[in-house]
């Protein structure tokens, strides 16, 4: 972790969760790293931790990493490559919208990436060396892009424990749009529908099931940093949306015109795909579900997930389905489906009220 | 437990969870019940747990339930009804959908129901007498159903501890179109539409988070029973995709014209809506939410649970977020505000790593 006058040289800005996990992951392999934050008591913290060693940007910096809120990422990378001749630099950044930035940022010493890591924690304090060990990081080469660039951003990745993927920007910002960005707004359409049906008498949401609440969880969050990123990949999200929209109108037209077929198609090759979203340590035809009536007490989730323990069986997903009163609910629990049955049992045996999905 | 001669009489068509749960809750309540099924090994099941004391329907009695998919209710119902002359006879059902069988069944003896309990187990083996305390059962009455046959589903339904809420068959078909089948045709589309997208590549849906897993879950599930769900409650249906296809025209036309404000606008009143669904123990604002990472190992989940648990702290909402390589993830506790810092310094006390949201 010490630094000699030999070692490389990154300048990080913007130090939140990604640039001071940058940091400390390029630290721990030899690199020595600077940053910046345009706030100054995330910058005197990121010193105080050494997750930087100092603040200037310096003409010997190998390796820049630009990564700040995706509107001024243009901005900063152009002056970063502006201001440095060096013409082994490379520059790159962590936006999760691409196709505005790489249009913008001309210079082949660019190449934009998107780490798909970290969302589960947030800021300096949740930085952590390995956070992309094993991580799927996108990089959005174009034209321009020196295959030098390329090769050299791709080395500094792997060395630090990341999956690299190379796909276009476009096809980056299409994925993101639909498995990201719209579904806040699907999300958002749906309980404000269900809340306008429901208008007369709102405890008829009460009806909702499990579903309902699944679809429109996201919908829950704070709705003020969703704006700033549609608007940032417009264009992906425009077509995603018209997509889906004819997606809706065929269905309802199948359903007006007594195409059953239609409908079951659709859902059918749904649930395939679903099944098979990759991201499980098992795949899903190895998991058996179970469902466990539960109290609303504390304890009794100890003695459900105490009893896998006590038998090795590993709990793969979780999840609280409540009842609508809130008095208790079902617990549904993906376990290895060698040890459903055994595991249900010894649930029965507990007193717990077991079903088999 | 035991009938008199001069206990009332109920029969129930349709012996699984739901029918042999009104069956199991009115003996317990001293009724003589009956009742048959198509199933003859379930009918030979129910009458060896005494679950019903016969098969046969006599003109003596007061209550019939049709408890069998929704396709067969209103035949079923009007057989009932032709074929028993007593006035004070009550035919009541439990489909999920009640518009088109209360067009149907055009008696005053009848009255449409909906039981929302009981999704979570399944057949007679799931009954339980207790099947409908605390739960809310929604009544359909017409202005055909006499207020007498009102009024004695009412009793009896709240001596069986249900919650009784009537509302008109339309306006329960519009809110279960919205909050339950139109989400499962949502879900399908978005899980289609990213399929599309990430063909070329499909490890590419690794890139989806959380909130796509959410979105699609019900996707998964078999969608075998859905094409009759949704023709039973197809105009509905029809108008819930209409308004939803609106809304999301709404959405992009407001990011083509720039209108930021009807996107926040959207996003704000969904985010309002979504904290005030109803049905949990404790209100949102009195919940905070705890993110810890955790290894996929047995008992990972065990050492978490048995520490609320050992500090009293009662969990009200869990959910793994899968690392998008399986390797680990990330669970999203649900705890009470006022125990939540306790329990996050214990946690971290312990060992893990722990994030506030």
């Amino acid at each position: 972790m010490t630094t000699s006058p030999n070692s490389r040289r990154a300048h990080v800005v913007g130090l939140g969760l990604i640039g001071a996990s940058i940091a400390l992951a390029l630290r721990d392999h030899g690199w020595s790293v600077t940053g910046s934050d345009s706030d100054d008591t995330i910058v005197a913290s990121a010193l105080e931790r050494a997750v930087i060693t100092g603040t200037a940007l310096t003409p010997e910096v190998d390796l820049v990493v630009v990564a700040t809120p995706a509107g001024v990422v243009a901005k900063i990378a152009i002056d970063v490559l502006a201001k440095l001749a060096n013409p082994d630099l490379v520059v790159t950044d962590v936006a999760g919208v691409k196709g505005s930035i790489v249009s913008l940022v001309r210079d082949e010493r660019f190449l934009g990436g998107h780490p798909m890591a970290g969302s589960e924690l947030r800021g300096l304090s949740g930085a952590r060396a390995d956070l992309f060990q094993e991580t799927t990081w996108v990089l959005t080469p174009t034209d321009r892009t020196s295959p030098t660039t390329y090769s050299t951003l791709h080395g500094i990745l792997r060395e630090i424990g990341a999956n690299v993927v190379a796909i276009s920007a476009d096809d980056h910002d299409r994925l993101v749009a639909i498995a990201s960005h719209v579904p806040h707004l699907l999300a958002g359409s749906l309980m404000n529908e269900a809340s306008r049906v429901a208008e007369q008498d709102a405890v008829l949401l009460q009806l909702a099931a499990g579903g309902f609440r699944d679809m429109t969880r996201i919908a829950a969050g704070d709705p003020g940093i969703w704006p700033d990123i549609l608007f940032e990949n417009r264009d992906a999200v425009v077509q995603s949306l018209e997509a889906l929209e004819g997606r809706l109108r065929t269905l309802r037209e199948a359903l007006l015109e007594d195409e059953r077929d239609v409908i079951l198609e659709s859902l059918l090759s749904a649930a395939s795909a679903r099944r098979q979203l990759p991201g499980r340590a098992l795949r899903t035809e190895d998991l058996a579900y179970l469902r466990v009536k539960v109290s609303d007490e504390p304890g009794v989730l100890a003695r459900v997930t105490r009893s896998a323990s006590d038998l090795s069986v590993n709990i793969y997903d979780i999840e609280i389905a409540h009842g609508i009163e809130g008095t208790g609910g079902t617990l549904l629990l993906a376990v290895d489906a060698q040890q459903y049955q055994m595991f249900g049992e010894a649930l029965s045996a507990l007193g717990f009220q077991v079903a088999h999905e």
